[in-house]
């Protein structure tokens, strides 16, 4: 993990810290490492603000999960509401599930007409693999050389991004994700469905053949690859040419965050087999799906028993609803286009002030701002990243980093995000910027 | 599935409930199977009520996710008090997590000292999976015969229940659960223990060895198998002794269901390694959990990277605390095992009255009634059991049934039912018993 405390400075924390965090490392062990060299003691949230247990308030710049605002109560009260009316598995005829399927499927391309419910984008991924291998009758699963796409076991072959220590599954390869700031614009679609198309080539050299390419269509865990719009519309046309599917994981990009669309892949093609989802769902409440063409998923039914006994239940699919009535009665997603073009601007005037921003991109609210030791040579600077952003932390502003070396500062704040936050943002980051080039 | 509408009934559903079939079915499609042969239309629960959409009134002697009663309210309310106060991942410092992680682990033997948030049981025994592989490092897993344990593509290959048409995974062996009903309860143990010897034999044999039994205590999916008590102790030292690990799948017969202690493998035995936790834990918030030794959870950390966005939120954690105090304040298990006690003397009265009721088994709310066509041959009555689940549906009784034949009834209410509700349901079985014996 980019962005992790040391247990060897717990002598920094204040002394109700240090105690937390001693009982805390007694239940929860090394598995659950904290963000920041200075943990965040949180107690309370409100739409963009998050505030400590001294009641400092910060500004989050960083959690999409609470894509609809922290403590949305709308959200809150529709899962009250349910809560104590019925919440129970999707084994009886039940009214919630169908409207809401009907109303979320209307947010895709026509031909994704079937929801799988799961309760993370874990699940959600674990369930598209197997479907793609089923259907395709193969095995072989290209994904980006830094990609993340969940926990389950067979994710965890699939998700590079977790380091060298956890070996890929023999049946994956990996390609270059397609980084137009060092490639140029104009090279970056065809670079990478050159990439792409010699992992198709390798794997039906192996004797496996190409099931799916599954990607997260921002590259998050990449570095956050946004352009240009259209950039992914190659790589994808030769996998499904080689009889493979597209999986888009929209756990990241998903949700109306990249300002123009719904949906991530929309921004360059509408050509995906399959769309995975998680994190923004529901708000908070555990929930991941499945979106993907009524013969596949039908097809898969035919071979297969698939149950899951919390997803799609009435108290997470009254949270979704909710967030989409948000997400349209405030208009987010315009909302994340016009905040981000301002995100895009203001760290672009940045660029031209501080050398080491070398380079700014993304889509509405999802910003990665490349952090370089030398605007020349692109160098990425990782330990620069993660001072920045330790250094905002500390000027109550919550970023993190990504990249294979920590180099990218990921700008992902929820979709509330209003201009003032932005201006308020682009203040400190100045600042700190300023203090670090001094 | 073994009671499972089919979908070439729909003409006998009422306008309504066929025009919510057909819109249900165009959006989730034929992998979201309803259950009984007429599909209950449900609206509103309270309690061990179910009620449906023309008001009629079910007894629900099946449901375990909503185990401190349906619409309960001291849970929705904890949960609506986190959701509008902060409801975010464990990367922050945050003191409910640690709280509850500090009682939950209380109603644990102490050498299960960490646990690991997940999102549903079969994250939890994906997980559970992959330690056991990793430090044990071997792969073989053994798994009773009709097991179940979840939906990842790991753990769809150690489940066998679904079906002959989906393939175990290479290194998983499969066993005869000890059917005390046909072996005789003296020499159920030591049946059980030699068949898991025989598959730490087999696994030694292809060179995989022994990393894991995993196994559900009550063996629910195979027929529910609970006695006699101290049942499994042997069958785990055997596993141990090979340097395996013993994981108890806790989804079903935890939280106090089994009547005498808070985790079904307590009836049989404190020595197992791992325990992993799901349907019951929070009320229906999505949220599983593995329970295990801090040399194990840590010995992963130090090769592995493993975060869950939702797994252990705020909110979820509300809700497992509400559970655990209604638990506690109402005495629940102290009323599994009373009114379980009630069940199981008024189901063995019946089945002196009617033959085809071959055995009745179960520790507190959580009993099994297998039907049979012969009481001598013991020959299994799948077909009669799921008559009887069926026209318990229409008399406003809902089960369902269990077993490699569907010949178990399966009884297994919310914990908070009550002996009027047992009464109420064996009265309602002996006219059903009575009808179908005429």
């Amino acid at each position: 993990m980019v962005n992790q405390f040391k247990p060897s400075r717990a002598g920094l924390l204040d002394e109700t810290d240090r105690v937390l965090l001693e009982k805390r490392r007694k239940v929860l062990g090394d598995l659950y490492p904290l963000f920041y060299d200075h943990p965040v003691h949180i107690v309370r949230a409100e739409g963009s603000r998050i505030y400590d247990a001294q009641g400092r308030e910060y500004l989050d710049v960083y959690n999409n999960v609470p894509s609809v605002g922290h403590a949305n109560r709308r959200v809150a009260e529709a899962v009250f509401a349910q809560m104590t009316t019925m919440n129970t598995h999707t084994r009886y005829l039940q009214d919630g599930i169908v409207q809401y399927s009907q109303r979320f499927l209307g947010t895709f391309p026509g031909h994704l007409d079937h929801v799988i419910y799961t309760n993370s984008g874990s699940e959600a991924n674990d369930l598209g693999i197997r479907i793609a291998q089923g259907a395709a009758r193969r095995t072989g699963v290209i994904v980006t050389r830094n990609a993340y796409h969940g926990t389950t076991q067979l994710m965890s072959g699939l998700s590079p991004e977790n380091g060298s220590k956890m070996p890929l599954s023999p049946f994956v390869r990996l390609v270059d994700p397609p980084d137009a700031y060092r490639l140029g614009a104009e090279n970056a679609a065809a670079a990478f469905a050159a990439e792409v198309e010699r992992a198709i080539w390798d794997l039906k050299r192996y004797g496996m053949g190409t099931a799916a390419l599954l990607i997260d269509s921002i590259m998050s865990t990449d570095g956050i690859f946004t352009d240009p719009a259209g950039l992914l519309d190659p790589a994808f046309r030769a996998v499904r040419e080689a009889g493979g599917f597209v999986i888009a994981d929209e756990v990241q990009p998903g949700m109306g965050r990249t300002g123009e669309h719904m949906w991530g892949f929309q921004r360059h093609t509408a050509e995906v087999d399959m769309v995975t989802g998680g994190k923004p769902l529901a708000n908070g409440m555990p929930m991941g799906c499945l979106v993907l063409g009524s013969h596949l998923s039908n097809a898969f039914a035919s071979e297969n028993r698939y149950f899951n006994t919390f997803g799609g239940n009435p108290a997470t699919i009254a949270a979704a609803d909710a967030v989409l009535s948000e997400i349209e009665d405030r208009d987010l997603v315009a909302n994340a286009a016009r905040v981000g073009g301002q995100l895009l601007d203001g760290l672009r005037a940045l660029a031209q002030k501080f050398p080491v921003i070398g380079d700014v991109r993304g889509a509405g609210l999802f910003v990665g701002v490349e952090i370089v030791a030398d605007s020349v040579t692109k160098e990425p600077d990782g330990e620069l990243a993660h001072l920045l952003v330790n250094s905002l932390r500390e000027e109550g502003v919550l970023i993190s980093a990504v990249g294979p070396w920590g180099q990218v500062l990921k700008v992902r704040p929820p979709l509330v995000f209003t201009d003032t936050d932005a201006a308020a943002f682009l203040r400190v980051f100045e600042d700190v910027l300023q203090s670090v080039s001094e």
